[in-house]
């Protein structure tokens, strides 16, 4: 089972809050963060205090991808953004993410 | 040979520019493209324009890690920050980048 949290401009505590009970209420057993722009780097602060600070041991980073997607503006102007993806993993007892 | 490229509080062309020039004028075969915090969006702006618009077919992204640095700020408080490197490297012709 994989559930996709999406950053955006909410404090990084709400998405990390998200994440560690997708882990341990829900059972999940692996996460993916998606972000695009400026909010890339929430991603990576939700990412690495949910893996470090509080599932430290139980779940790591298993991939991340990064991306881009093109789309017009409001004035019709085709504009770039970039976009992650850190899939997080449930890590067997006593070793890394699984491959 | 491998070159790192930290991205900062300069535009995105600046480090676009020097990551192009390190592959085609410099002959390196790989680039790692390391960032704190903030400019952590910049850093996958700069990889993602890089090895899209300018080095089509010809560089791509290897491998990215994600990690945390901890440091005292100026009145001695403990702060966390997240880091992020990008590794491109010179796509065989033809393929995808070496593993």
């Amino acid at each position: 089972m994989e559930k996709i949290i999406f950053v955006g401009g909410k404090p990084v505590m709400n998405y990390v809050t998200s994440i560690v009970m997708q882990f341990t209420a829900h059972g999940m057993n692996e996460v993916a963060i998606k972000a695009r722009g400026q909010f890339i780097s929430r991603a990576v602060d939700s990412a690495e205090v949910a893996t470090k600070r509080f599932l430290q041991g139980q779940v790591g980073v298993k991939n991340i991808t990064i991306n881009s997607e093109e789309f017009k503006n409001e004035s019709g102007k085709q504009v770039r953004v970039s976009t992650i993806e850190i899939l997080l993993s449930r890590v067997p007892s006593g070793g890394a993410p699984a491959a």
